[in-house]
């Protein structure tokens, strides 16, 4: 073995910083680098955040316009979908709540600034800022502001936020709450937005937006370590009022704030060298339990004990699996990769248990916590099935999260995409069902899997939604009804055999066949004569003038023909013969990855960097993501270990640009996780892991109630991606596939890697 | 006596209608006519309530819009403060909140509108109709659409609102829940609504506004008594979408809707003959909220029973005073005030007791009813007064909402003029502390009177509001600090002298005598060389150039300096004394009674007809309403006897126009339900009524625990306006003034009436 152990190579002085449960305990968390994907298109944030943090405090380096004065849809807007792009050279703020890595955004709430001087709150208030003045790392956040001259440091913990400014300078200062300041902006964003100046060193109020969730609204109480001199607001939005308000001066020094376009400031005098603390909780009920928030988590001034708090968590959660690998570099990305898989789903309610539905009421989680941010279309492929290996209990609240966004809904309907109280409607299928069928394949069942079967058969018998009606009548979804209609029937077919799972699993026979039936519509729309899916009319023609390589327009979405075909992942075997046998099958796959792609094609796919795409395969687009684990079908399994390793070598990284295309949510880290473990799930929902080609020298992935399932690597390198065989506790396996049995119950899996392909 | 007995004059038929407790108890009700003060400027609204009602449902007129599209204020958005106006002929739906009486405006929640044929959201929905096929009774509203030939009678409970549509014609028809209608409706005066469509027959949701209140949602459940066949919604803001709401159909058939300008329809097919129903829960909280207050408040589909039981509770209340009088009209008049008198303020809270507070947090009332719609620089003069007669529960529970808004408050204050959890600043004064004070007075005390003496002593304190830091510094708010320095000067020393009184009864001395002297502030603002009150600046000079006659920008507001010169209400002596004595002080009332009002002042005087002036006095603003009685302070107390009769006599009436001025939330009707009865508080506070001319020949006033009051007149006729002679339990009295120890011992007071004053 090459490579170097974890435990030994980390210093002592980093482990002293945790103050974890074990001495022996590494402190993982310092191979975080939490900057990796903040360029380019990972949209990734750099902030601080505990694991599945409600608040996600972290600087935005710009607030650009979704949206222009006519309407359009500004293009540049898309990069920043964190609100931080790493070739920004200025910060306008720090606000609290972020997106990682999603391909479409929202959020950015509750910004604050700190400037010096005069202040004019027209604004902008930017302040330019080195990278080289920066550092993250998880749970701390870092930067020097060259215009006000100011450090700031930020922490967290699950709901409040914590800023320390450092003033360098002697002056008036102050810190600007930015309520316009958004994420994805544009007029009428802002619906409303209200402030309270409790006394002189307490504020609480709410902001409530409009976008991509349509009816959203962030509370808060923000608390300074010391009382302003004076404050004030100014309110930008004209719409007219009676009048009564200006009889007397309401701008200054006045503790009510309200209107659609807010900005306020509080004025402290300050001497350089100073510091100054602010304290920001956040709820999704009320102000009121913002503040019960406030004093449950954050109650003193100790902002260096919430850091080290924040790290041991961050410590605790990464600790779930070790790995030695060859390279620090390795150790780098795949601990970074972990780290974001824990930024969502994200805990969506108060200490107390409050949290608000998706049919606006106050609802109180009983037995479970509540958490929000489903991805889904992203994030059933991976990164719940990762979760049902290291984070069962927090897997199982966000199956009871979904259960009662489906009891809340009018629908009724599991969530799609969904956040904070809302239903976004982003992407297709209805996913959720997966991250149901995969729970129970994993047994990992700590909710009631009946209610949970009529929640899935609920919600795929929504006969408005995209297609569904039609699917239902015709078996498949028509080329009229749905600009993705293939890519619908697809998805849906997968959906639909999850939950014949889900009745299987119950023994409700009746409806594990109807829903087996169901899964089966794929076969509708795949054409022998050309070999691909393909968009169908209702009068069930071929849709002429057929693009297989154009990813816009011919029924897909994110991905093409090419890709989109090989999605059958719960009939493998059945998508292999429709394509000819495992022969046609491999070259068909072979030639996907070699084929030379046009520039016209290259510009056609969305979010990804040239380096993103392998030939005709697009990494950064999830439809693709369990492609190179379909060459175990096919008569060259090897080709899954050689291109799963290229994959990890080239599309993943340390630095900036180290994600090829968007995290989205984790999927794509969570993808990385298991590959690197050597292993992936095809099939979420059937139990089975296909065997890939594994990154690292040795693994134990902590599952729970001390289980430790065991990878080891034999005869690891570069360039040794071929898996010679596999043994679990010593036992050779035939079939290239991991049962989730084997994981636990604690086993001891074996790869044996060469330099050739075994044949 | 030639007066005829009401219990004899009332047709049988009309008392069976009520299942009240007493069989021989009259239906008081059908004494009352809503539609008195619809037209011109009374302000009312004809709808059906109960009294004191959270849902007042009544027919808006016209949708005004009251700013164009440069901001700038329409004038005669201004005759729509109600919704309704009798001149109109077209009826543009049927909404659940309306204001009686106010200055400004607000409201006008949840309209619905039953329409014919095919149906176009882009609206308008306006149906003519008659007056002719008009009917307004306490507790039920009736009218006959002409367009789609509908019939719509309408009632209520406390809570909910009920709609019976009988459609005349076959066809297609359509509920239309119109969220865009507004009362005082501009540009952004919405600012959010949402829909869900729980099932065929339940619709939940709630709508934001801003405007007078700033930030106000209600929330709403309707429910239909049968199912609709289809359903749809139009958006009308342009307010920019992520664009996944647009992938599948959601403007019909679709159960959510969200958005800044809202209609939706809910469609029935019908034939000649049919009815519909609907009910609309309405609730401050929640949804949830409102849900159940539908359940609680109307489970089941008998209208009729609703109407009934309305009109029961209005028999209750009404009959808390007994009268007869001399003529019909008379007796129509009188008990159409007093059905005035409890239509604010409104409860505010759930059947639960939940309830949204001044700080927008969701509070429990605790031993209390929440009460909102406190106009209190109107309802502190007289109608507070009366509740402290015979709605004492309500009155004390008013007491504690309001000190529950204090609590809530960040400045923190009272409420000066509040509605639905907002502060909206409109007009001056501190006036809650008055009601405190005369609670306190007349021993109405189921609240902490120490707690509140606190709360009056903070309110009191706050100095940016409208002038109070100067007034503390100074003695007086200066001609620079306030557009009405005068007007708040002599109001604040009013109320100031209230809260010396609440510290006298708290034997709190120090607090006393320090507010006594805050309450001499008048003084600094009587200009001895032209007799009358004036700004004075922070240098202390007399304003030049000053008008004694206009209304506006004379430091006074509603209202001149011939008008707002008279009030010191808590120390008339002395302000006696200022004028020159008793004899100059009758002199100046007579003059002000007696001149002649140049045109250009008539149409200085806001909201009020010629028919509200007699002389310079303007009965319609409430600073005038004591200064008919003032004359008791003077040589001539009987000119007070035959004013006071003037003003009942030509000021009130039967009749559409039957009010001279808007009612001002029951101020108006107050004034004349007291004065009728012979009495009237000049200074709520004292416990002291100054003695007027009843226009009554009899009346029992029913207070408290079977507590009956009694008012006999001997010699009552239309000539016969001057008091003789008034006896208490047989005993003369001497002084023109009535002690509430007289009213609250059940004493039989006796006024003997006669042709000529009494000198």
């Amino acid at each position: 073995m090459s490579g170097r152990s974890l435990l030994i190579c980390l210093p002592l002085a980093l482990a002293l910083l945790t103050p974890v449960e074990s001495p022996a305990q590494a402190d993982l968390a310092s191979l975080v680098d939490p900057m990796v994907g903040t360029k380019n298109m990972g949209h990734t944030f750099p902030g601080a955040t505990v694991p599945f943090g409600m608040v996600q405090l972290s600087p935005d380096t710009r607030q650009l316009r979704m949206y222009d004065e006519e309407g359009r849809y500004v293009r540049e807007a898309y990069r920043y979908c964190s609100g931080y792009q790493y070739e920004d050279s200025t910060i306008t703020g720090f606000s609290h709540t972020h997106f990682s890595g999603t391909g479409h955004s929202d959020l950015g709430d509750i910004s604050l600034m700190p400037v010096m001087g005069e202040v004019n709150l027209e604004g902008p208030f930017t302040s330019s800022f080195q990278h080289a003045n920066e550092a993250a790392e998880p749970g701390y956040y870092t930067v020097h502001l060259d215009d006000p001259n100011i450090d700031v440091e930020l922490t967290a913990t699950t709901r409040v936020g914590r800023h320390r400014y450092t003033f360098n300078e002697d002056g008036p200062a102050h810190v600007v709450l930015d309520l316009r300041a958004n994420i994805y902006d544009y007029d009428g964003k802002n619906v409303w937005t209200f402030v309270r100046v409790e006394n002189d060193t307490l504020i609480t109020g709410y902001r409530q937006t409009t976008g991509w969730a349509r009816t959203r609204t962030v509370y808060f109480a923000l608390a300074f370590d010391r009382p302003f001199s004076s404050y004030g607001h100014r309110r930008f939005d004209e719409t007219p009022y009676a009048g009564f308000y200006r009889r007397f001066d309401q701008e200054n020094d006045f503790p009510e704030m309200a209107g659609r376009e807010l900005r306020a400031r509080f004025t402290f005098n300050v001497e350089a060298g100073q510091q100054l603390q602010a304290k920001v909780a956040l709820s999704g009920v009320s102000t009121a339990g913002a503040l019960k928030n406030l004093m449950a988590e954050a109650p003193g001034w100790d902002f260096d004990l919430t850091r080290l708090a924040a790290r041991s968590q961050w410590n605790e959660e990464l600790g779930r699996i070790k790995v030695d690998m060859r390279t620090e570099e390795q150790l780098s990305t795949f601990y970074t990769a972990l780290y974001h898989t824990m930024l969502g789903p994200t805990v969506y309610e108060d200490v107390d248990g409050q949290y608000r539905g998706l049919d606006q009421n106050v609802h109180t989680s009983d037995g479970f916590t509540n958490y929000t941010v489903f991805s889904l279309w992203d994030t059933y492929r991976a990164l719940h099935p990762l979760f049902n290996l290291i984070q069962r209990p927090r897997n199982n609240d966000m199956i009871l999260s979904m259960l009662a966004h489906f009891d809340q809904s009018v629908h009724p309907m599991l969530p799609i995409w969904s956040h904070h109280a809302n239903e976004n409607w982003c992407m297709i299928g209805y996913h959720a069902v997966s991250v149901i069928a995969d729970a129970a394949a994993t047994g990992n069942l700590g909710f009631d899997l009946g209610r949970a079967l009529e929640a899935c058969v609920a919600t795929s018998q929504v006969p408005y939604f995209d297609g569904v009606g039609e699917l239902m009548e015709l078996g498949y979804v028509p080329d009229e009804a749905s600009r993705s209609s293939v890519s619908v029937t697809l998805e849906l077919a997968y959906d639909d055999w999850c939950i014949s799972q889900v009745a299987g699993w119950l023994g409700r026979e009746e409806r594990q066949a109807e829903y087996l039936e169901r899964s089966r519509s794929f076969e509708h729309l795949f054409d022998p004569s050309i070999g691909f899916m393909r968009p169908k009319n209702r009068a069930g023609q071929w849709r002429p003038d057929f693009d297989t390589m154009a990813t816009h327009g011919q029924g897909f979405i994110e991905g093409n023909a090419w890709n989109y075909s090989l999605y059958v992942p719960h009939d493998v075997p059945r998508l292999v013969e429709l394509m000819g046998g495992p022969e046609a099958f491999g070259r068909h796959l072979d030639e996907l990855f070699t084929m030379e792609l046009g520039d016209e094609h290259i510009a056609d796919t969305e979010d990804i960097t040239r380096d993103g795409i392998i030939g005709n395969y697009v990494h950064g687009n999830e439809p693709g993501h369990h492609i190179a684990y379909l060459y175990n079908w096919s008569d060259r399994p090897w080709q899954t270990q050689k291109r799963v390793r290229m994959i990890m070598d080239t599309m993943y990284g340390t630095g900036v640009d180290g994600l090829c295309g968007n995290d989205d949510a984790g999927q794509m880290s969570a993808w990385y996780v298991l590959s690197a473990l050597g292993f992936y799930p095809v099939c979420p929902g059937s139990g089975e892991y296909a065997i890939g080609s594994p990154l690292v020298e040795r693994a134990d992935v902590q599952l729970e109630n001390g289980t430790v399932f065991q990878v080891r690597v034999e005869g690891q390198s570069e360039a040794a991606v071929y898996v010679q065989e596999v043994r679990v506790d010593g036992v050779k396996i035939e079939r290239p596939v991991l049962d989730f049995q084997v994981m636990a119950g604690g086993n001891e899996v074996v790869f044996v890697m060469g330099l050739e392909p075994r044949r």
